[in-house]
């Protein structure tokens, strides 16, 4: 043992592992310690280049602050948060897909029909679905709480001109576990690029845009919370999404209705929507609890 | 590409490199995917696992100040600073060993024979030995940079007692690439463990305990310089260095001499030692430059 060589360091360390270590991190942390001597042995890692890698962990330690996790972020264009979630994504119901660092606490709630843009311009979509389960039946009450960007593709809590609950809302799925909201497009934006996660990007010739997105959070009794995203089929990042948030089923499209088929009632802006107005139409399957 | 899966993330993430990505940037930045990848697919990382992962690096980060870095320290538990070393070693030279923390910049000069415990009491050490080249050629001229924790276990950065070139000298090999001063041992003791890192030792079942040492930095032109620690065989922690230091080529002896023994002349203690004390001889192996 006294002799560590390049070949055994990783059996010493697993060699000094208490007897009463808990299996589980025993498990992770010997995983850990593999992947991490294997990275460093396969690419004959330098002292300069491991010096690198420590000055970029303590320049995210000093940009980290309550509003932004760069550590979280490094995870993000790693591909480590997605691989996650994807670990552990039930077969048959929704994906799951990044939080992100957008979402704010208590939204408003907002009523079956409810404007989610308010005073803001643009071609108004219509979003609707139905929440259901795995069997395929509908799961009434469920909460379904949404956000998203603002037309200039801010977030509220990026955004001093917007109020922090613009863009956010706590809908309640109806006795068919369906929902339906008025909104107008989030639009693509780009991850925080000043810091060193954004030296990664550059270097790595790569670009910090993600497609633009609806959020979602699906909660019911007796259901896993569904955690997710979805995607118009149009944006020109949806190949590309620089935190590989995109899954085929959380792709929606955008589908153009005439003017003047806006539903005449059951909608805030009923009566207020002349124009040509844009559909989605989304169905969450929740996984059993 | 679009349907980003658990299993073809990784090889979407090589395939978002640009086109005049720097090849050794995109090895290290796929080889560290591929592995943070298998990892997490290996151990079936869960949300939970993962964000106490992200929260000890936001900590490791708020803990790092100038005087103290967690992510190194967290690089040395995990073994990956003595592999790191160990891969860049020449064999047949002297290993190289971790820096750690505790190197003061200007030591202040220390002549051959010179005395580094000063007014610290405990039994006299005697420490010589040659600077060679791969060849068994001296080098004269060669500098050597000691430093040691004082008896009480602190280096002189820790310990406001100490002034800052307590236990810190800097020699010059003489014309046969000798070198030689007097101290006392050095001991035993913990690495910092009252932040995250102490917290994944505690997890593990590990010690945070290393083996004393003598530090020292050997520099010559023409040679590769040389950071490395010196270990006594006694020492109780020798097989279970926490940052896994120990090299076997890195083992010295405290050899005990009798009383009245001690050299006459050549040292700034001639004269003054009439007890017994102990001899460490070490020589310096380097690696052309």
């Amino acid at each position: 043992m006294r002799n560590v060589t390049r070949e055994n360091i990783t059996e010493v360390f697993t060699g000094y592992f208490g007897p009463e270590t808990d299996p589980r991190v025993r498990e992770v942390l010997i995983s850990l310690a593999t992947h991490l001597h294997d990275f460093a042995r396969e690419v004959n890692l330098t002292h300069d280049e491991w010096r690198v890698g420590l000055d970029f962990l303590e320049w995210a330690g000093r940009i980290t602050n309550p509003e932004r996790n760069e550590f979280v972020l490094l995870s993000d264009v790693m591909g480590l948060s997605s691989l996650v979630d994807m670990l552990h994504s039930v077969p048959e119901t929704t994906s799951s897909s990044v939080l992100g660092p957008f979402h704010v606490s208590n939204p408003p709630p907002m009523p079956m029909g409810g404007d989610l843009k308010r005073h803001y311009e643009g071609q108004v979509v219509l979003v609707q679905g139905v929440v259901r389960d795995l069997r395929g039946n509908p799961i009434p009450g469920a909460t379904i709480d949404i956000w998203q960007t603002a037309p200039n593709g801010m977030y509220s809590s990026q955004d001093p001109k917007q109020d922090i609950h613009s863009f956010h809302a706590l809908m309640t799925a109806d006795e068919n576990g369906g929902y339906a909201f008025t909104t107008v497009r989030p639009v693509e934006y780009t991850v925080p690029n000043d810091g060193p996660v954004g030296k990664i990007l550059d270097a790595a010739g790569r670009h910090p845009w993600r497609p633009s997105h609806l959020h979602f959070i699906v909660k019911a009794d007796g259901f896993r919370s569904l955690v997710t995203e979805v995607f118009p089929d149009d944006d020109p990042y949806l190949d590309q999404d620089t935190v590989f948030g995109v899954r085929d089923d959380l792709v929606m499209k955008y589908v153009e209705q005439p003017a003047g088929t806006f539903p005449e009632e059951g909608f805030a802006l009923s009566g207020q929507v002349p124009d040509a107005y844009a559909k989605v139409d989304f169905d969450f399957v929740l996984a059993d609890g």
